[in-house]
């Protein structure tokens, strides 16, 4: 059925305690772009500088990714630089020059218009309002944010989560967002603006999926050498929704297992730097993990 | 088959941001005892003061818990008094006065000593060896401790880590104890002394077994209204070790489905003050709680 997915599109410099990589491709738009491409075809929208090369482009052509959306700008495009503590989730940043990103304005070609599904990506809700506003045949949207909208840009965003059927926060974000201390009511709280479903996203403890009467908890699968944690949840929306367009479907049972490959491709993606763990993964490697994750919680 | 566990009991002064208890029932041997009897006849092994009422050791034999082990000495139980925080996960300590628990010494009727199942709750470790020494038949044992042990007694924990077949621990444990900063891999180093299993208790995240080739994770019961966190760990514990008595087996399908049943049950023990969430439950609450988890996970 085909996905929109929008948002950054970056170079990152990433530093662990146990290496270090400089300027390499990063961005929730590129993460959950290629976490989706196993499932369906996406569609992005973002924009880049001159430094996002064609060889960076077509990294995600060769994933069927259509970058028609992608306006290319005059100048660097979006740059962070993290260093991530001993424990590997933790993090501080180093830098974020914003550069082409700071003067975004998602621009969606006439034919991404009909698509029936999309992902807002984290980026300022005034735009993930023009996007939806954008779009005329919407089936499924999900949305992600940060705390800095839920900071400084709190009323835009609620609008924005009054239009979609499925938010996705960490739990810190919910509770920021929603004042409560237990992040199953700040789902509730959450759903009670439209939305019928809630993921919180729990980093190595897994994900939750509330909504519709249902409560789906599924945990992490248990990585041995988490090498780059840097996309982990964009891979995760970005499976999640690509599987859903993939399904054509949104009942509960479609949902529990686009959860669980969510987990699965995010579980790839932190096995390596930047969007190489992704790159290195095909269907059977999706497949045989997904059983792998059966199996762990099944009792 | 039958229990034994050895443990702390005591009377706790609980508060948290919604209601404050003065010197309720507690201690890890209580909280194991009750959730075990669940399952099987736990035999305890403790000590308590003049406080300890007839009135308080019929909670425990109305659950058909063998108190013979229990000693009753003169002057107080041991006492904790703590404040949850607003989180009502994280705790400060207020008061901790040992009392008779200070000079504990486990003394096992003569009738314990065959017994095949035992539970090794947090005390000192050179208590919980005197223990294994005592006991002539053991089947499978289960262990507990905490930072304080890890910090001042580490080479003595080690060597009951040793005899042990599993050791429960919750993540920081693991890290403080192996200096490992992935618990998966410090659990694996703590099966090289010797345990079979490792049980990592991860609280409102759920528990993850590792062991003999197999990895299983579960998460916790989304209890919706979290009154007391306290005797959570140790209600999971003594269901754990319970069900494993009951059933007389340690194969993979029965660890699971006790790591299952202590999740179970260590959600109703935070449902409500002290022991007071465990009174409350028969086998059919557990059973229904157990399918609400089954299904929680199933996709």
């Amino acid at each position: 059925m085909s996905l929109v997915i929008v948002g950054s599109m970056a170079f990152d410099t990433i530093e662990t305690p146990f290496a270090k990589r400089e300027r390499v491709i990063g961005g929730a738009c590129v993460y959950a772009s290629l976490a989706a491409s196993n499932f369906d075809r996406p569609h992005i929208v973002g924009v880049v500088g001159d430094d996002f090369t064609g060889a960076h482009m077509n990294i995600l052509k060769d994933h069927k990714i259509d970058t028609d959306g992608v306006k290319k700008s005059p100048g660097k495009s979006f740059f962070w630089a993290g260093k991530y503590n001993q424990d590997m989730k933790t993090r501080e940043t180093i830098t974020t020059e914003l550069n082409v990103f700071e003067k975004f304005e998602p621009e969606l070609p006439e034919k991404y218009r009909d698509i029936p599904y999309l992902f807002l990506a984290n980026i300022d809700p005034a735009l993930q309002m023009k996007v939806l506003n954008s779009m005329r045949k919407l089936k499924f949207t999900i949305c992600d944010t940060m705390d800095l909208w839920i900071n400084i840009k709190k009323a835009g965003l609620t609008e924005v989560f009054k239009r979609v059927d499925c938010v996705v926060l960490n739990d810190e974000e919910i509770r920021l967002f929603t004042g409560k201390d237990n992040v199953l009511h700040g789902a509730k709280e959450i759903q009670k603006l439209g939305p019928k479903y809630v993921i919180i996203k729990k980093g190595e403890h897994g994900a939750c999926l509330s909504g519709q009467g249902m409560y789906f908890s599924l945990p992490s699968f248990p990585v041995e050498n988490v090498v780059d944690p840097t996309g982990a949840g964009d891979s995760f929306a970005g499976a999640f929704i690509g599987y859903i367009a993939k399904s054509g479907k949104t009942d509960p049972a479609t949902m529990k297992k686009a959860i669980a490959y969510g987990n699965t491709v995010a579980s790839f993606t932190v096995e390596d730097f930047s969007i190489d763990g992704l790159l290195k993964i095909g269907p059977k490697d999706i497949d045989n993990r997904m059983a792998e994750i059966k199996k762990m919680v099944t009792f």
